[in-house]
């Protein structure tokens, strides 16, 4: 394979950074919290301000700003009406008191880098093979409203915006209102073909930090199987009513929450278990909870250990409900498969990287990204740049200017060649995948 | 002992149950659930619907209406100004989605009393030795506000009404400014000198229902411990944070729960527990959850058998908090001990009964009620009538009318007699215990 970068002029990587640094540090205050991270629910009043920065400055750019149904922010250079994009973006979203770059980072980085390609084409009179775009997906996270991935769900039309509109969060606000109370509830569907996505996140690992690599480029996913659980007991007086008449639901899912843990602890390294969110009624002190809802995850690279364990988790939690005197629902299982990306974007991404000097490695994904669930769909690349410890959903999350400026370098310079048709040789292997 | 309640003049009786059921119907609609049960949380605005109702009504029955600095409600009938009062209540809130008789039956019946009473003793020119007065006790639940019976703890000079002021909701709204909101934070101290205290309760327990009694006399109680448990974890991702390195706060708060359980089943029908209520942070599905506070619950007549259950609680809490690398801190730890009722009036009580032909037992509380607040300041009775199955902070929680009239007669007539001294003979055995 020939060079890839060489002998075009390109935006000097110091005016990159310098867009860069200015728009992520400006965003970063929108829902700041003091600890230095960031609180930032989807479509919370903190996001409406963090979308209204990003539109503004996207406009700035003269960039096309298009919002959809369920708030996916789009900036679009259309060079070439007709052909397909490549479409980068992550998400402005944030977890409770988390860290400023997860998400975040992919959206500024992916804003500036096609800003400044735009901009480049635009003074040079080139019309690339691919129009370019970047995009803030809605609720990614799924802190806020369940499940997660909302956004790319429904743009892939896994989800249907109607249904995704009507989701309520702990408060009973659905994310329809929700989005027009910050002015971010598009009148339709953004359909654009996709020649590719492009996601940089951080790693939210240790991989690469440990090897001393800039880059790290996800070949595959660890499969996911979310469960929504519900426990029903009866609601009675803590003090009088005796114990062995008691229904307590909240009991019932403390057996549910060990036994998740004993399963993970079963199989050490390949299987990670949690429950993050449970919803306690009526939670009063003196109440014997009648509906304790729990919100149960598996993950593991091995789909048949996955299988197993939900096995042996849905015997257990029979056995919790008739040894606890309660009813259980599961209101909603999701499994995610694991997903094998883009080969051809992923061999591109290490070329860049080769010839900007960046070491890269292969890397995994163990969480979810936008950039898994647009796969299904389209060629997607979802490249990491280190984090520190590994530390992902706290405020003390953190990557290095240098790193964050590597993988903007990436970036840049992959949707550069990507969009002149340069180096997407050979046949996608992605196909749909249920 | 001669009859207490022969030769005088009355109020008839049908026209006492007549006023009852008017004002504890329409009190009934007031936070009413599509169940017939009642949602009415402390200082909430269905809390401030019916305490304007029973203020009204007391105005218009000609009591002195008074409100403290906690939002305690009394109604007065001041015959003899200087003698100490007869008090009678309860309380007007309600756990969440639970019946319309706790507490609201004993508030209503008691302010018939009390003005069926005034009435009768202005019309007749007598001036009984003591005054009367009827109470609506602020946040006996402990349901919106954590502790419960906040009100007559303020009373009794056991809380400072500025602390119980300051105590916030789950939504961080401090009681004064939910009873400012509803026009029932009062400027002072309503200081009464009281001769006794009398409240009128349904059962939560099914004695009086298996033992075809009307009424039940309750001489003691069983002591509770209750702890507001916090463990610490470190918030971290779901997905890719290995097993080993998570500090999960709601996997150690599930352990606490399952063997607050096992202590149980160990003393059956020595010991209950509960944990009723759970704070989960950040309670998203993908975050292991930093910090959980669970509102823990031991109950027992015996006190030793308490003592000994709370030290192996604590020392199974620290090895949770060992095994799953979290801290812990025991926010609150309130003992409650158990107490003996005033002999005096629970003799008096069967006395009454049996000249009103209901036939009488004695009996226990397990559960916490003003009335057992107040008995470490004056001497106190508490009444139960029959409730049906025992159903307690439930929708279905009933009582039949035969079983209200019965107590509404007792408490009236009982009022009576000791409001003009008679039957209050013998040394009270009501001392101040910790």
């Amino acid at each position: 394979m020939s060079r890839l970068l060489s002998h075009e002029p390109f935006i000097a990587h110091s005016l990159l950074v310098k867009q860069f640094q200015q728009l992520f540090s400006a965003s970063s205050e929108l829902g700041a919290t003091p600890a230095g991270g960031l609180h930032r629910l989807a479509a919370s009043y903190e996001d409406g301000l963090a979308r209204d920065h990003l539109k503004a400055w996207m406009q700035d750019q003269q960039l096309d700003v298009r919002i959809d149904s369920v708030g996916n922010l789009f900036g679009l250079a259309t060079f070439n009406p007709g052909a397909p994009y490549i479409l980068c973006g992550s998400h402005l979203d944030s977890q409770p008191t988390a860290g400023r770059f997860d998400g975040a980072y992919g959206v500024i980085a992916g804003a500036v880098a096609v800003a400044a390609l735009a901009e480049e084409f635009r003074q040079q009179r080139i019309t690339p093979q691919f129009n370019l775009g970047v995009v803030n997906w809605t609720n990614e996270e799924g802190a806020r409203y369940q499940p997660s991935l909302i956004g790319s769900s429904v743009f892939t039309g896994s989800l249907a915006a109607v249904d995704a509109l009507a989701i309520e969060d702990g408060d009973g606000i659905a994310l329809g209102s929700a989005l027009e109370s910050i002015g971010y509830q598009g009148e339709s569907a953004v359909t654009l073909p996709l020649a590719a996505y492009v996601e940089i996140h951080v790693e939210q690992g240790t991989d690469l930090t440990e090897n001393h690599q800039a880059i790290g480029v996800v070949r595959n996913t660890w499969a996911a199987l979310k469960l929504t659980l519900c426990f029903e007991g009866y609601q009675a007086h803590t003090g009088p009513t005796p114990m062995i008449e008691r229904q307590d639901a909240l009991l019932a899912a403390a057996h549910a929450i060990t036994f998740a843990r004993e399963l993970a602890d079963e199989f050490p390294r390949r299987l990670h278990s949690s429950v993050g969110r449970m919803e306690v009624y009526p939670n009063s002190p003196n109440v014997v909870p009648s509906r304790v809802t729990a919100y149960v995850e598996f993950r593991s690279q091995e789909q048949d250990l996955l299988t197993k364990v939900l096995n042996r988790f849905d015997a257990r939690i029979a056995q919790i409900a008739q040894q606890t005197n309660t009813a259980y629902q599961v209101l909603s299982r999701q499994l995610r498969n694991s997903i094998v990306m883009d080969n051809r974007l992923a061999e591109l991404a290490h070329k860049v990287c080769e010839e900007l000097g960046l070491p890269s490695a292969d890397s995994t994904t163990v969480a979810g990204h936008d950039a898994v669930n647009i796969s299904r769909v389209a060629p997607s690349l979802l490249l990491f740049v280190p984090s520190r410890d590994g530390i992902a959903h706290n405020e003390a999350e953190f990557t290095t200017d240098q790193d964050l400026h590597n993988g903007l370098y990436t970036l840049s310079s992959l949707l550069r060649c990507a969009s002149l048709g340069r180096g997407l040789t050979g046949k996608a292997n992605t196909d749909d995948r249920p």
